[in-house]
């Protein structure tokens, strides 16, 4: 394997300290030691932590697997069930101790930086579009109901995911996400 | 009107920063000069800034009008209408620069305090179990599905909510909100 440049390891260091601790909480000493590299060497590669941030949201982004939802050799209602079990299966590995990188900079940061707050809203706005590719097949095929156009119904499932992780880190339990799953896939689609 | 003892005072006033902030961002002198009280205060009224975020939670609990989704005079699909309008006009005043403090801290801080953590999750569940009320009694006069039970759909609505106010801020836009109307309204409860 090739091995990552610096500023690949303060990328991978960041998306993992954002996602542990927060915007705010996340300090540059942090994710510079977290990276085995030194403190001096941040600024060669970003000029602050919101410009090292917008980086780490593409990065995560990267790992949505949204490709995943655009496999046309998978039925629609199953690649979503697939999908969302994946992003379920993330969370109970880390026994429901961290959320979601968009959602976290989506609370803590967006009201207090415009660029965190565009590359949220786009980061968002490509995975609801990746979902709604999903579900207007699925209504196309007639296994979903076509009553709410697609791109809204995505978005409001996205936002129903971004929630459910909320409850899931207040409860520190995996039964947290039941009622996304019974709703969305017992009534939603379906 | 009695004039508001200090520690009212700075309860109030972490309410409006944490609101604003976050439990980060807010420090302790932001809340006593918002109070109007000296920094030194603080610790004759709390032992941390972990202490007063729980106060703060309690506080901001009970401006959620929770007693207006028990309201029996009104018709119960109603009621749940005009709640959810009740904290859509809200964040529609306040431009779409704030959430919910119970997502706030649920995002950012309730991985790193047990105490936060438990209050947040005991907030959620008051709502939660007051939703389902009104929910409960919709579905017993028959003008809601009973395919889902009261508290699952409760559940899933509220984190709905949550993850529509990271969209409304992401976007800065009122427009974010609409998806949650259109199928919580649309959908799930009709």
């Amino acid at each position: 394997m090739a091995r990552r440049s610096m500023r690949e390891q303060i990328v991978d260091a960041a998306v993992d300290r954002f996602h542990a601790r927060g915007f705010n909480a996340a300090g540059v000493k942090d994710i510079t030691d977290t990276a085995g590299v030194p403190k001096g060497s941040f600024y060669n590669h970003f000029s602050s932590k919101e410009d090292l941030a917008v980086v780490a949201l593409e990065k995560y982004g990267a790992s949505r697997r949204l490709q995943d939802l655009e496999d046309t050799s998978v039925e629609p209602l199953v690649r979503l069930r697939r999908y969302f079990e994946f992003l379920r299966d993330e969370i109970v590995d880390l026994k429901c101790t961290r959320g979601c990188l968009f959602g976290d900079f989506g609370t803590e940061i967006v009201d207090h930086s415009e660029v965190i707050r565009e590359a949220v809203g786009q980061s968002l706005q490509r995975w609801a579009t990746a979902l709604s590719g999903a579900i207007r097949e699925a209504q196309e095929t007639g296994t979903v109901s076509a009553d709410i156009d697609a791109e809204t119904m995505a978005r409001f499932i996205l936002n129903a995911w971004e929630g459910t992780l909320i409850s899931a880190r207040s409860d520190r339990s995996a039964d947290a996400l039941n009622p996304f799953f019974d709703v969305v896939f017992g009534t939603l689609l379906r």
